[in-house]
């Protein structure tokens, strides 16, 4: 039975918790007055279908199915989480807030509010402590952080709500005082008021800022944030030595800009003309899908380096694995006569090349994925690994058969044609579906870490290798097996 | 004849501009009193060895050569551009400066000051505006981006600090008026108090901080920084709207916290001990290290999407690919009886697997590069494909024959097997100097992209492809060619 989610309020914060939730197998009811959620909804889900499933190396369950509801005690009902993301006005959350206790729903409510404190939210609250601040990032689909607030009557929700953001893939952070606009948008705030005064001012445009933090110090906060990226700069003498060198600069007159500048037209009309002149030449749907683009591929960078947010998503692709019918041992394959599955996932953005579809080296990225799978499966596993013994590729053929686009599912099956001495002898076939895409076959050579030379595998790798080979010998020998570059067929 | 640089003060920061300088093929002459100078300068150089080179997909020329000389004078005598990163006092940049003078040197003199305008340096000059700001972020040798700030009387300077910078590959940001910080260490600053502020009233900890940034806006900001992503927030409504919904949030309760917290002990080691419990498992080498492995390959991959960062990269790689010798069509390769130089790069970071080598799917990665650049030379030109014809690879056969590490120079070389209607069979060799470390065969097919189906090429392309063919056919049969995984030897 899969699980249902109530999204109050379907902008892009609320689409993108819809998104989310769909594309992590859950349905999804949704209330929001405007005629448009509908169409709204639709395109952030378009954008996160587009990007979402292929950020991990697992695929995702099947889609959950979204439906719209004309009152909130309607999309309540039933649910195991409420995700509140109307506009940011307190008596507007506090109406939607009474409409939920008068439904009957006692579970935990979460808020996308990325101003208010939990108390206020909780302020005339049934169950005081219901109302949760589960403050997310555009885009919801793909951002993993949440941050998330409670009053001290809410603990018990702030554990169902690290449960249930965990499982979809975020990282719930949990603060553990309240406080205005809680820790992010303090800085965005920060940023954004000094950027204001250097554009009112005339020291920068609206691109000139952008260039100074995204060919800057923007690639640093990425993956490290500010303390670490300090820490670094300290050098060998850590934090103490850099807060000597830089902390007294705050009482310099670089802080005298501290008062807000004025809202005035002018400044508006200034800015948003920079923008135009910035980014005008592409429409904000250009600018979601290249940024969603990036996104996915700093991701997923990360994880290729098991780092920051790709970390993350390394350890939520773990423990979904098993869910994908993705194996870790000879022994939890149960029968061994068919090819193994070892790749389960879907093509990423980062796979496309200019012909758009996915380019030639990444299936290769695929039938190493499946090999390294194999050898795991056979116990050639990352401790064995350590301690020096692995397998290089000595000989790969692929044959390109059909193509296959961004956000497509795919599977590689594996046979073991054969497996002697050092010799590992296999064969990949990868589909979409029932159509096959290509097929590659790989000679594999056990290698000690330590000499770079061939080598024998340990005795159970040997063993394991040779039980598979002797099951999948009793296969049809495959087609396109021995075939050489230009062969006729 | 080399170009020189001279390099005052040999820090983090000048080491970095060491380092960018030497990697791009200028001599550098160092002057730093420090007795530990070259041993700290040679430990960002290796940092830079390691990661520069293999960014762009062009290699770079030879390395300079480095030298140290014991006062500012003979450092300065002969070079064509010098780089102060003396400590960031005003008394000793103008005793600096004044040696500067002295030894007659006249040129552009960069400052790597974060915080003193131009107007500051140049006080009591003997030749207004030589001294101008040339505003670097660490790491040095890989973030693009400097400010580039003048007084008036030093126009001439701002574009010959123009043309070096982006002669070793960097980004300079011309900031028009002077003021204290320049901008990106206004923004910085401002976020630097604000999580000062979080700290010390206990709402987070570094580390929540750091991961409020690295897991949500700090993704954002590495590829569109402030403005840009505001507009995306704002929707088909644009910044305008953004800004109606956004901007009032500046007079809310947010912004109290401006005054700046006092720079005490206490506040020191709470910083210093929550950093030491979030990164200090790692030394600040190692996390230099994992922090120039993402920048490399987020630079990378937005060089893939050819934005922001990246676009960068690739505009500096195709204005070097003549000068290693990388042609763009057949009548610029003179003789047509060698195989192609296709490709002449260096291993990248992000190239590596946890065997600690080049990852077999990167090999397909550089043939598939070098089988680009063979359809670039015979005519398949980015605007052909725009006009709906191009090359799908239909098989490719891969001999792994030894291993390259990070920071390997490697070439491909491509010769045309065979060319006859709708097919191309060509052989690649990658090597390493002489050390052939993978071949491979491959059948491409020129295909429609309307109809995704084999068609004949344009004439030009039949004509280029056949003058090769019959040039390299000439060309003793390649070892290894016609062959299928696992034949014997």
């Amino acid at each position: 039975m899969r699980k249902v989610a109530a999204i109050l309020g379907g902008g892009v914060i609320g689409g993108g918790w819809a998104a989310r939730f769909l594309l992590n197998g859950w349905d999804v009811r949704v209330f929001d007055p405007d005629p448009q959620a509908e169409r709204k909804i639709g395109e952030v889900l378009a954008n996160a279908r587009r990007a979402l499933p292929g950020l991990g190396n697992v695929a995702l369950p099947p889609e959950g199915k979204m439906t719209l509801h004309p009152t909130v005690a309607e999309a309540v009902s039933g649910v195991e989480w409420v995700q509140e993301s109307v506009p940011e006005r307190l008596d507007i959350k506090h109406k939607v807030f009474r409409q939920i206790e008068a439904a009957g729903y006692t579970g935990t409510v979460g808020s996308s509010t990325s101003g208010f404190k939990p108390s206020e939210l909780n302020k005339g609250a049934a169950k005081p402590g219901q109302f949760t601040v589960c403050h997310p990032f555009n885009p919801v689909y793909l951002l993993p952080v949440v941050e998330v607030v409670a009053v001290p009557e809410g603990a018990a929700n702030v554990e169902r709500a690290k449960e249930v953001l965990s499982g979809l893939g975020m990282y719930p952070l949990h603060l553990k005082k309240e406080i205005d606009a809680h820790v992010a948008d303090r800085l965005l705030e920060a940023v954004w008021r000094e950027a204001l005064w250097l554009v009112k001012d005339g020291i920068a445009s609206t691109e000139e800022i952008d260039n100074a933090m995204r060919y800057g110090f923007g690639l640093r906060w990425a993956q490290m944030g500010l303390f670490e990226t300090y820490r670094i700069a300290g050098g060998e003498a850590g934090m103490k030595h850099f807060m000597a060198q830089f902390g007294p600069c705050l009482t310099w007159p670089w802080t005298k800009l501290m008062d807000v500048p004025e809202f005035t037209d002018e400044l508006v009309d200034l800015i948003a003309g920079q923008s135009d002149a910035q980014s005008g030449h592409l429409s904000i749907r250009e600018l979601e899908r290249i940024r969603d683009g990036n996104l996915v591929g700093f991701i997923r960078l990360l994880a290729q380096n098991q780092w920051g947010a790709g970390a993350l998503q390394n350890e939520h692709d773990v423990l979904r694995e098993a869910d994908m019918g993705l194996v870790r041992s000879v022994s939890e394959l149960g029968e061994i006569s068919s090819p193994v599955l070892t790749v389960k996932r879907v093509v990423p953005l980062d796979w496309l090349d200019y012909n758009g579809h996915m380019t030639e080296a990444r299936y290769l990225d695929a039938f190493t994925a499946a090999a390294d799978r194999l050898m795991l499966i056979v116990g050639c596993t990352p401790e064995y690994i350590a301690n020096g013994g692995s397998f290089f590729t000595a000989e790969t053929h692929i044959r390109h058969l059909d193509e296959a686009k961004a956000g497509d599912p795919i599977e590689v099956h594996t046979r073991v044609l054969s497996a002697e001495g050092k010799k590992m002898h296999i064969w990949h076939e990868l589909r979409r579906g029932d159509t096959l895409l290509a097929t590659a076959e790989q000679m594999l050579i056990h290698v000690s870490l330590k000499t770079r030379a061939a080598s024998v595998p340990a005795a159970h790798i040997a063993e394991n290798l040779g039980r598979l080979a002797a099951a999948h010998a009793a296969l049809p020998a495959p087609e396109g097996k021995g075939r050489s570059v230009g062969a006729p067929r």
